[in-house]
């Protein structure tokens, strides 16, 4: 049987899309990209270490933590659903690699390009993973009802939009974000949300026997959620000031997760049926102690004020799990498939208040020599922490503008006709594009037959 | 159906001890805790990056392992159990997440309470850890037996009798136990199986179809057990002194790590049936050599030295698993869930013992100027070898009986009738504690009807 | 029922191997190993931190993320095999902790045998796990077709080769090879590859029904392929020069990686059923970017070179499983069971004949000050860098030389006939070695009886 046109289609259009953007990445590399003084062989600086090498040895094991959440972190926290763990791996994979190369082009420009060129070195990997991280978070808001090809584009929008966004924050309003409760948590989720509102399918109860979990595929998400927790920490104090301010943010991060995870279990079981936990909340609220301390976690928050901003928003976001999901679907039509609104949506925001509230505090007293590190325009007298607040809090507001607006635009990207979408029967279900083998040796469970998947489109 | 007043009492129960517990330890941070001197910025000392900077640099990648062998090892090593992966991943999380903040606490009255404030940092992060790990290693032993409430009880009181424990061997005798061979493997496992007596359940059987494993919740028990294998080395030099130090005790755990995996599938294969080997103990008894040079791989055990203790420790504690947990039960009437006893107990008192004979081998030619980090007390002439092999002795007796004495009192304590325990036919049951999906998409598994939990209590 | 001499043969044959091993690496390190200064207590040289303390942890992290490679990554990467979980990740397990020991002691005698001593810290352990890598890409290749007590001679063989096959090009040759496109993957590849062409099975589909993957085991085989993934920048660049050296390393890996992983997604999909992507291909040939540049990404590379090398390893890789596996088997009698070929062997070679090229193309104003780290004889004077090419070159021929001869050798050791190897229709099965629990709580599957493997053998 010769393939149907769709068929074809859908087969060359993944394949089609990773070449021509490899290929144009890689044109862009070979213009533009050049490595920066400490990795050139070149520009070294005899063999003395001294601290410009050491700063390498200092960032590199952030960027390992960093570049582990990422990766198996968010990938195999999506990986609860029962039949698209492939898909959220996989795809996971796809989409962070291809995010990476684009956003050291995008952050390049942007940032660091001197001389007609972008020079990279061990801080691009990491803000490239940050951004990949952007990705990802809004990949949650969609999962399950998209393909490969349409990620890809919304990937190419938003890397490119959490660039600008990033780049009036940080270097034009002098916000500071070092975690990215706005940058990166608000941005992403806000991104996907608009953009899933905009891709509303009405007729998604046709896969609704396949959005829920399984046993085993529950533990794999553990594996993401324990692996994103045990690493916050450093995700958070990656791009900080060398010394007391990556360690200041590292433990703030520390005591704040431990006390989202304690507010989570509590509330869960107290809204649980017979008080039972669920696992989504446990998955994912027990996290939202990372996302609110993005912004204020290398400020003098103080052990107590991460305690208790980690509290608040474990208690928010299962709050948010449990009676806010439902209402966003029926009231706003927004299909969130892991509930990103409450994990770093309403963290995101809430990280982003607590950094207007802990910037208004500053003091000299308080900061001493160490307010140069964290907010440099107060320190030089070029701004009352008043100021800075009122920017922060701008800054906030750019971000939720940026990503709506964003959002709508991806949303109506991924719409085009052409594209390779679902159909509303074949949501969360990894044999639309993928080889899937049975669950048992001894189960004969083959592919969709392709007329079926036809029929169904 | 309006619930019955005991399914009313579960539902609060751990919800308000959750509360409870972290409004507790918020007030006591709020008036206790602040950051010390590396990680205040106005403590800081310009941006200069002497030794006390550095030493964050160098203390922090290994915190990241100790916290990933606490939370990713420690958590998956208890997912063997088929119908218990929620619990034991789950549980640990919020034990762990609790021993932190709770340990920070009881750590940091008695070590570092100076001017009426607890300083903390990556030194406060690093020992928290090591606590949580001795309150999941007793978890092992009462796994599937105990509810939330009666776990976040236990912790309360084990985390207070570690540190004290703690305090005594280090601080008043003078006892080293970097890799915590007493402090932590024996003092967790003892303190686990006396409570696991005074809880003991006659009429456990009626539960024991649950308690074996399903195939893949042993693969992901080995995941467990690999990220434990791997990062052990970082696990007992974590709060070495550095150079030398962490690098002999990294290098010797190293060593008896390997020793312990060939010795473990030596005598797996043959004392099992056929030949073939067992699970449970690659899973565990391969680990034994981390425990058994907790004490003595900062000490010159010589790569030799760390190959033989490591081949005994995975003997034994196979032997254990084959032979003495059945009579651990029959006769001693501990039920044993982990073997708590053979991976933690036996092998932490044969490393405690090792720790004395290499003690008592000290010379000042071995260690050169090294003895003063290793045993400052000897370099100052102020106790001889022999003395020191004696304090390491009688640690390891105070660490016996605090435990012993301890889980005596926390097994009273966790029998007070109105915890929420299971009854003997739902142990090793996820689902009297979470809502539990079913295996499969096609499954109709739900949870237990209320009723029959409640008649079968 | 008596044990037929056939099954007492099995029962004694892995414990009395692992025992003979241990005891004969034990008694070596007594006579032989030692710790080095860095290590030693007494050889340490006063309080203060200097260069050669601070390496240890400059090294370390690489340390740990190259050992998580080599257990977490390699183990579970073999996991896909329905019915071979346990094995996969046991016997990795069992073969990577011997085979640090014995290349401690093969490498320490090739390298540093100094004053009749060899002396150990942390470059002996990374060295060992590279060698150990080396080992399990082997296994990959017999993965399933034999038996640990035949896996443990196979390392014991592999291990020597290995360490003369570095030695004679490292030391010997002055080749530069730091990632291992040559030493550990070409060699790995093609010692395994002949190894599984002498051990060659006619009747191998008999087992066919097991060859396969199951939903779930591919899940386990993706935590694998993504551990191996986000750390292999660490592996490549654990043993370069500190500096500029690490960090060019690492940052080409990175990129080179991205590359491989997008154009691995567009080929699968090109040459899948109806555009389906296959997940054997994701699991393995996105990873052939970190192989490509194993010899390379020290060099001036460019982060465009990274790309395009990337590139082309994940095109060829996955066409290598698409088309030339078959072949393999059909026409070259090699069963590769995880397709070393396509991920270590062809990559492996690219990755030798991509440092031929840039070698080649190596100039003093391209690295400055630092063409002495890396190609010191070029720097020196005593080569010119197309005679560095050249020697790279003889040191491919020189490393697939002695892969082949010493894989002849391995095989026919391997055949000798008391060996404990499974039967044609007993390969890709754990029961055979291990006791295995059922998929399912309600299963009672048990172990084969022991007739029937006696029969079947």
């Amino acid at each position: 049987m010769a393939p149907t046109p769709r068929r074809a289609r859908r087969r060359l259009q993944l394949p089609l899309l990773c070449l021509l953007l490899q290929g144009a990445t890689a044109i862009l590399f070979a213009v533009f990209v050049r490595y920066n003084r400490e990795t050139d062989a070149a520009l070294w600086h005899g063999g003395n270490h001294s601290n410009a090498d050491n700063e390498f040895y200092f960032r590199y094991p952030s960027f390992q933590d960093v570049h582990t959440m990422v990766f198996v972190g968010f990938g195999f926290l999506m990986a609860f659903l029962q039949r698209y763990g492939f898909s959220s791996v996989g795809f996971t994979f796809l989409l962070a690699a291809f995010a990476l190369q684009w956003s050291t082009l995008v952050q390049g420009f942007l940032h660091s390009f001197h001389g007609r060129h972008i020079h990279v070195g061990v801080e691009s990997m990491i803000n490239a993973d940050f951004c990949a991280g952007a990705v990802l978070i809004s990949f949650g808001a969609v999962l399950g009802k998209t393909g490969p090809a349409q990620l890809l584009l919304m990937a190419l929008l938003e890397v490119a939009l959490f660039g600008i966004n990033e780049f009036v924050l940080l270097s034009l309003l002098g916000v500071r974000d070092a975690g990215g409760s706005m940058t990166i948590h608000t941005f992403g989720a806000y991104f996907g949300l608009v953009l899933s509102r905009v891709l509303y399918r009405p007729q998604l109860e046709k896969s609704k026997h396949r959005q829920g979990s399984v046993y085993h595929s529950d533990l794999f998400a553990m594996i993401g959620t324990i692996f994103l927790w045990i690493f916050w920490p450093s995700f958070n104090s990656a791009p900080t000031t060398l010394g007391d301010g990556q360690h200041r943010t590292a433990l703030n991060t520390y005591y704040s997760l431990t006390a989202s995870t304690l507010s989570t279990f509590a509330l869960s079981a107290l809204v649980g049926k017979d008080g039972r936990l669920d696992m989504v909340h446990i998955q994912n609220a027990a996290l939202a102690g990372g996302v609110v301390v993005g912004t204020a976690s290398e400020m003098m928050l103080t052990p107590f004020g991460a305690l208790a901003a980690g509290f608040l928003a474990g208690t928010v976001s299962t709050l948010g799990y449990k009676f806010f999901t439902p209402v966003l679907e029926s009231k706003f039509k927004v299909q969130d498939t892991c509930g990103v609104h409450n994990l770093h949506g309403m963290p995101g925001v809430l990280g982003a208040l607590l950094g207007v509230l802990v910037a208004g505090l500053a003091t000299h007293d308080a900061y001493g020599d160490g307010l140069q590190s964290v907010f440099p325009l107060i320190a030089e007298g070029r701004r009352s922490a008043t100021a800075q607040a009122m920017y922060q809090l701008f800054g906030l507001f750019v971000t939720l503008t940026v990503a709506s607006v964003g959002g709508s635009v991806g949303g109506c990207l991924l719409k085009l006709p052409f594209l390779d979408a679902p159909p509303d029967s074949q949501c969360y279900e990894d044999r639309i594009y993928w080889e899937v083998p049975g669950e048992h040796e001894d189960e004969a469970q083959g592919p969709l037959r392709a007329e079926e998947l036809d029929t169904q489109a």
